[in-house]
């Protein structure tokens, strides 16, 4: 795993940050034996949606300051129509979302837990990393489910209107050293965490053998576009 | 006040639930001198319904049950869109959300705290009573702002995509005598604490005069349209 991460990172540079979180630049793969079937990933997917419209709600709650629970409130409620354009799709297939989602609940809120910072900027830095990262790796594997993961990506597309905590978190990052040092640890630390989701999200048979190699590319892709979101920030990966 | 809810309630009935809130029935009326400026209109109309969207946004966290979180986002997504709705409009009027929104703060939450139960079903009829009224309020109050109060009917009039909710409370109150006595007690001890902060929400200088009796037949529309959300859920006003 950890050599994903550490290896093959791109120079720091500092990056204009687009808007829209284009700096992700994933391509979807077909992943074939690797990826999991339908219903994992869409209840998968789906229930990640839900997670960080919860994180962002807790942090909408905590927020003394109106003009930041507005900035919450949009990337909230983006959050949320993801899920629910997630659990419409799943719901037209015929399926029951709450079941789909519910094999995921267990290691995903632990995830979610373990991403959840002391202080709020941490957790702000955690959902655009987190969120960021696994977005294009479900993006990733969409391409091996036909139509209905053309629908997915284009629900993974839309706008996750998150510039504004980023600009949050990079004002904090400007302001003081020691935040930028704390937060470039914290983002490393997510990293790991991180593309342990993403893996597990994987068909678990396939991942000893020459599948796996597949795999490779797209967390290549993933670390990459990571590096450029830290670097947008004025952190190295 | 007092008199508004004791007096004039019609007598129990058991309605059909029809969908989407539609048992309002409250009509929009021109206050002319009771009607506030239309910073304040719009600063309260918008915070309301974000602070709908943070209750509803606890509840999701506290509820370990799946569909009930799903039935939940639902509803605290509709709110977060109408504030967000709000609050486009209060930009493109050139002004700033969270200036217009500061002054509610402290009233507007300190209601929020007074109409959080106990348990979750007390806080989820309560957004269904304290929103289905204030809403009702805010739409008659729409008339008197022209075209601006158009479109603000038209974001209140959108689906608050509360049936889910009403349909839990619903399912408690058949289950229990004693969850029945207990609702309807809480619902009764809604409506003061609303009234008031719509009585709040009209211009001081004018409660004292003629110009009160006009606000009346509202009034009383409101309470005729929360004795039907009552009565839909078995519970007398």
């Amino acid at each position: 795993m950890v050599k994903w991460f550490w290896q093959r990172r791109e120079p720091g540079r500092r990056l204009q940050l687009r808007s829209r979180d284009d700096v992700s630049g994933v391509h979807r793969v077909d992943f074939e034996e690797l990826a999991p079937d339908i219903d994992t990933f869409l209840g998968q997917a789906a229930y990640l949606q839900l997670g960080y419209f919860e994180t962002l709600s807790e942090l909408i709650q905590t927020t003394p300051e109106l003009a930041e629970k507005e900035a919450l409130s949009r990337a909230a409620g983006a959050a949320l129509r993801k899920h629910q354009d997630l659990i419409q799709l799943i719901r037209e297939r015929g399926d029951d979302p709450t079941a789909l989602m519910r094999p995921f609940r267990e290691p995903l809120d632990a995830f979610r837990r373990e991403t959840h910072g002391v202080r709020p900027q941490e957790t702000m830095l955690s959902v655009h990393i987190t969120a960021g990262m696994l977005d294009d790796f479900y993006l990733a594997l969409s391409a091996s489910y036909g139509q209905t993961g053309d629908r997915v990506a284009r629900i993974l597309r839309a706008d996750s209107d998150r510039q504004a905590i980023v600009d949050l978190v990079t004002t904090t990052i400007d302001s003081d050293a020691e935040w930028r040092s704390l937060l470039a640890l914290w983002g490393r630390r997510l990293v790991g965490d991180t593309l342990l989701i993403a893996r597990a999200a994987l068909r678990r048979t396939a991942l000893g053998g020459a599948a796996a190699d597949k795999a490779e590319p797209v967390f290549t892709e993933l670390m990459a576009a990571h590096s450029r979101r830290m670097d947008a920030m004025g952190l190295s990966a």
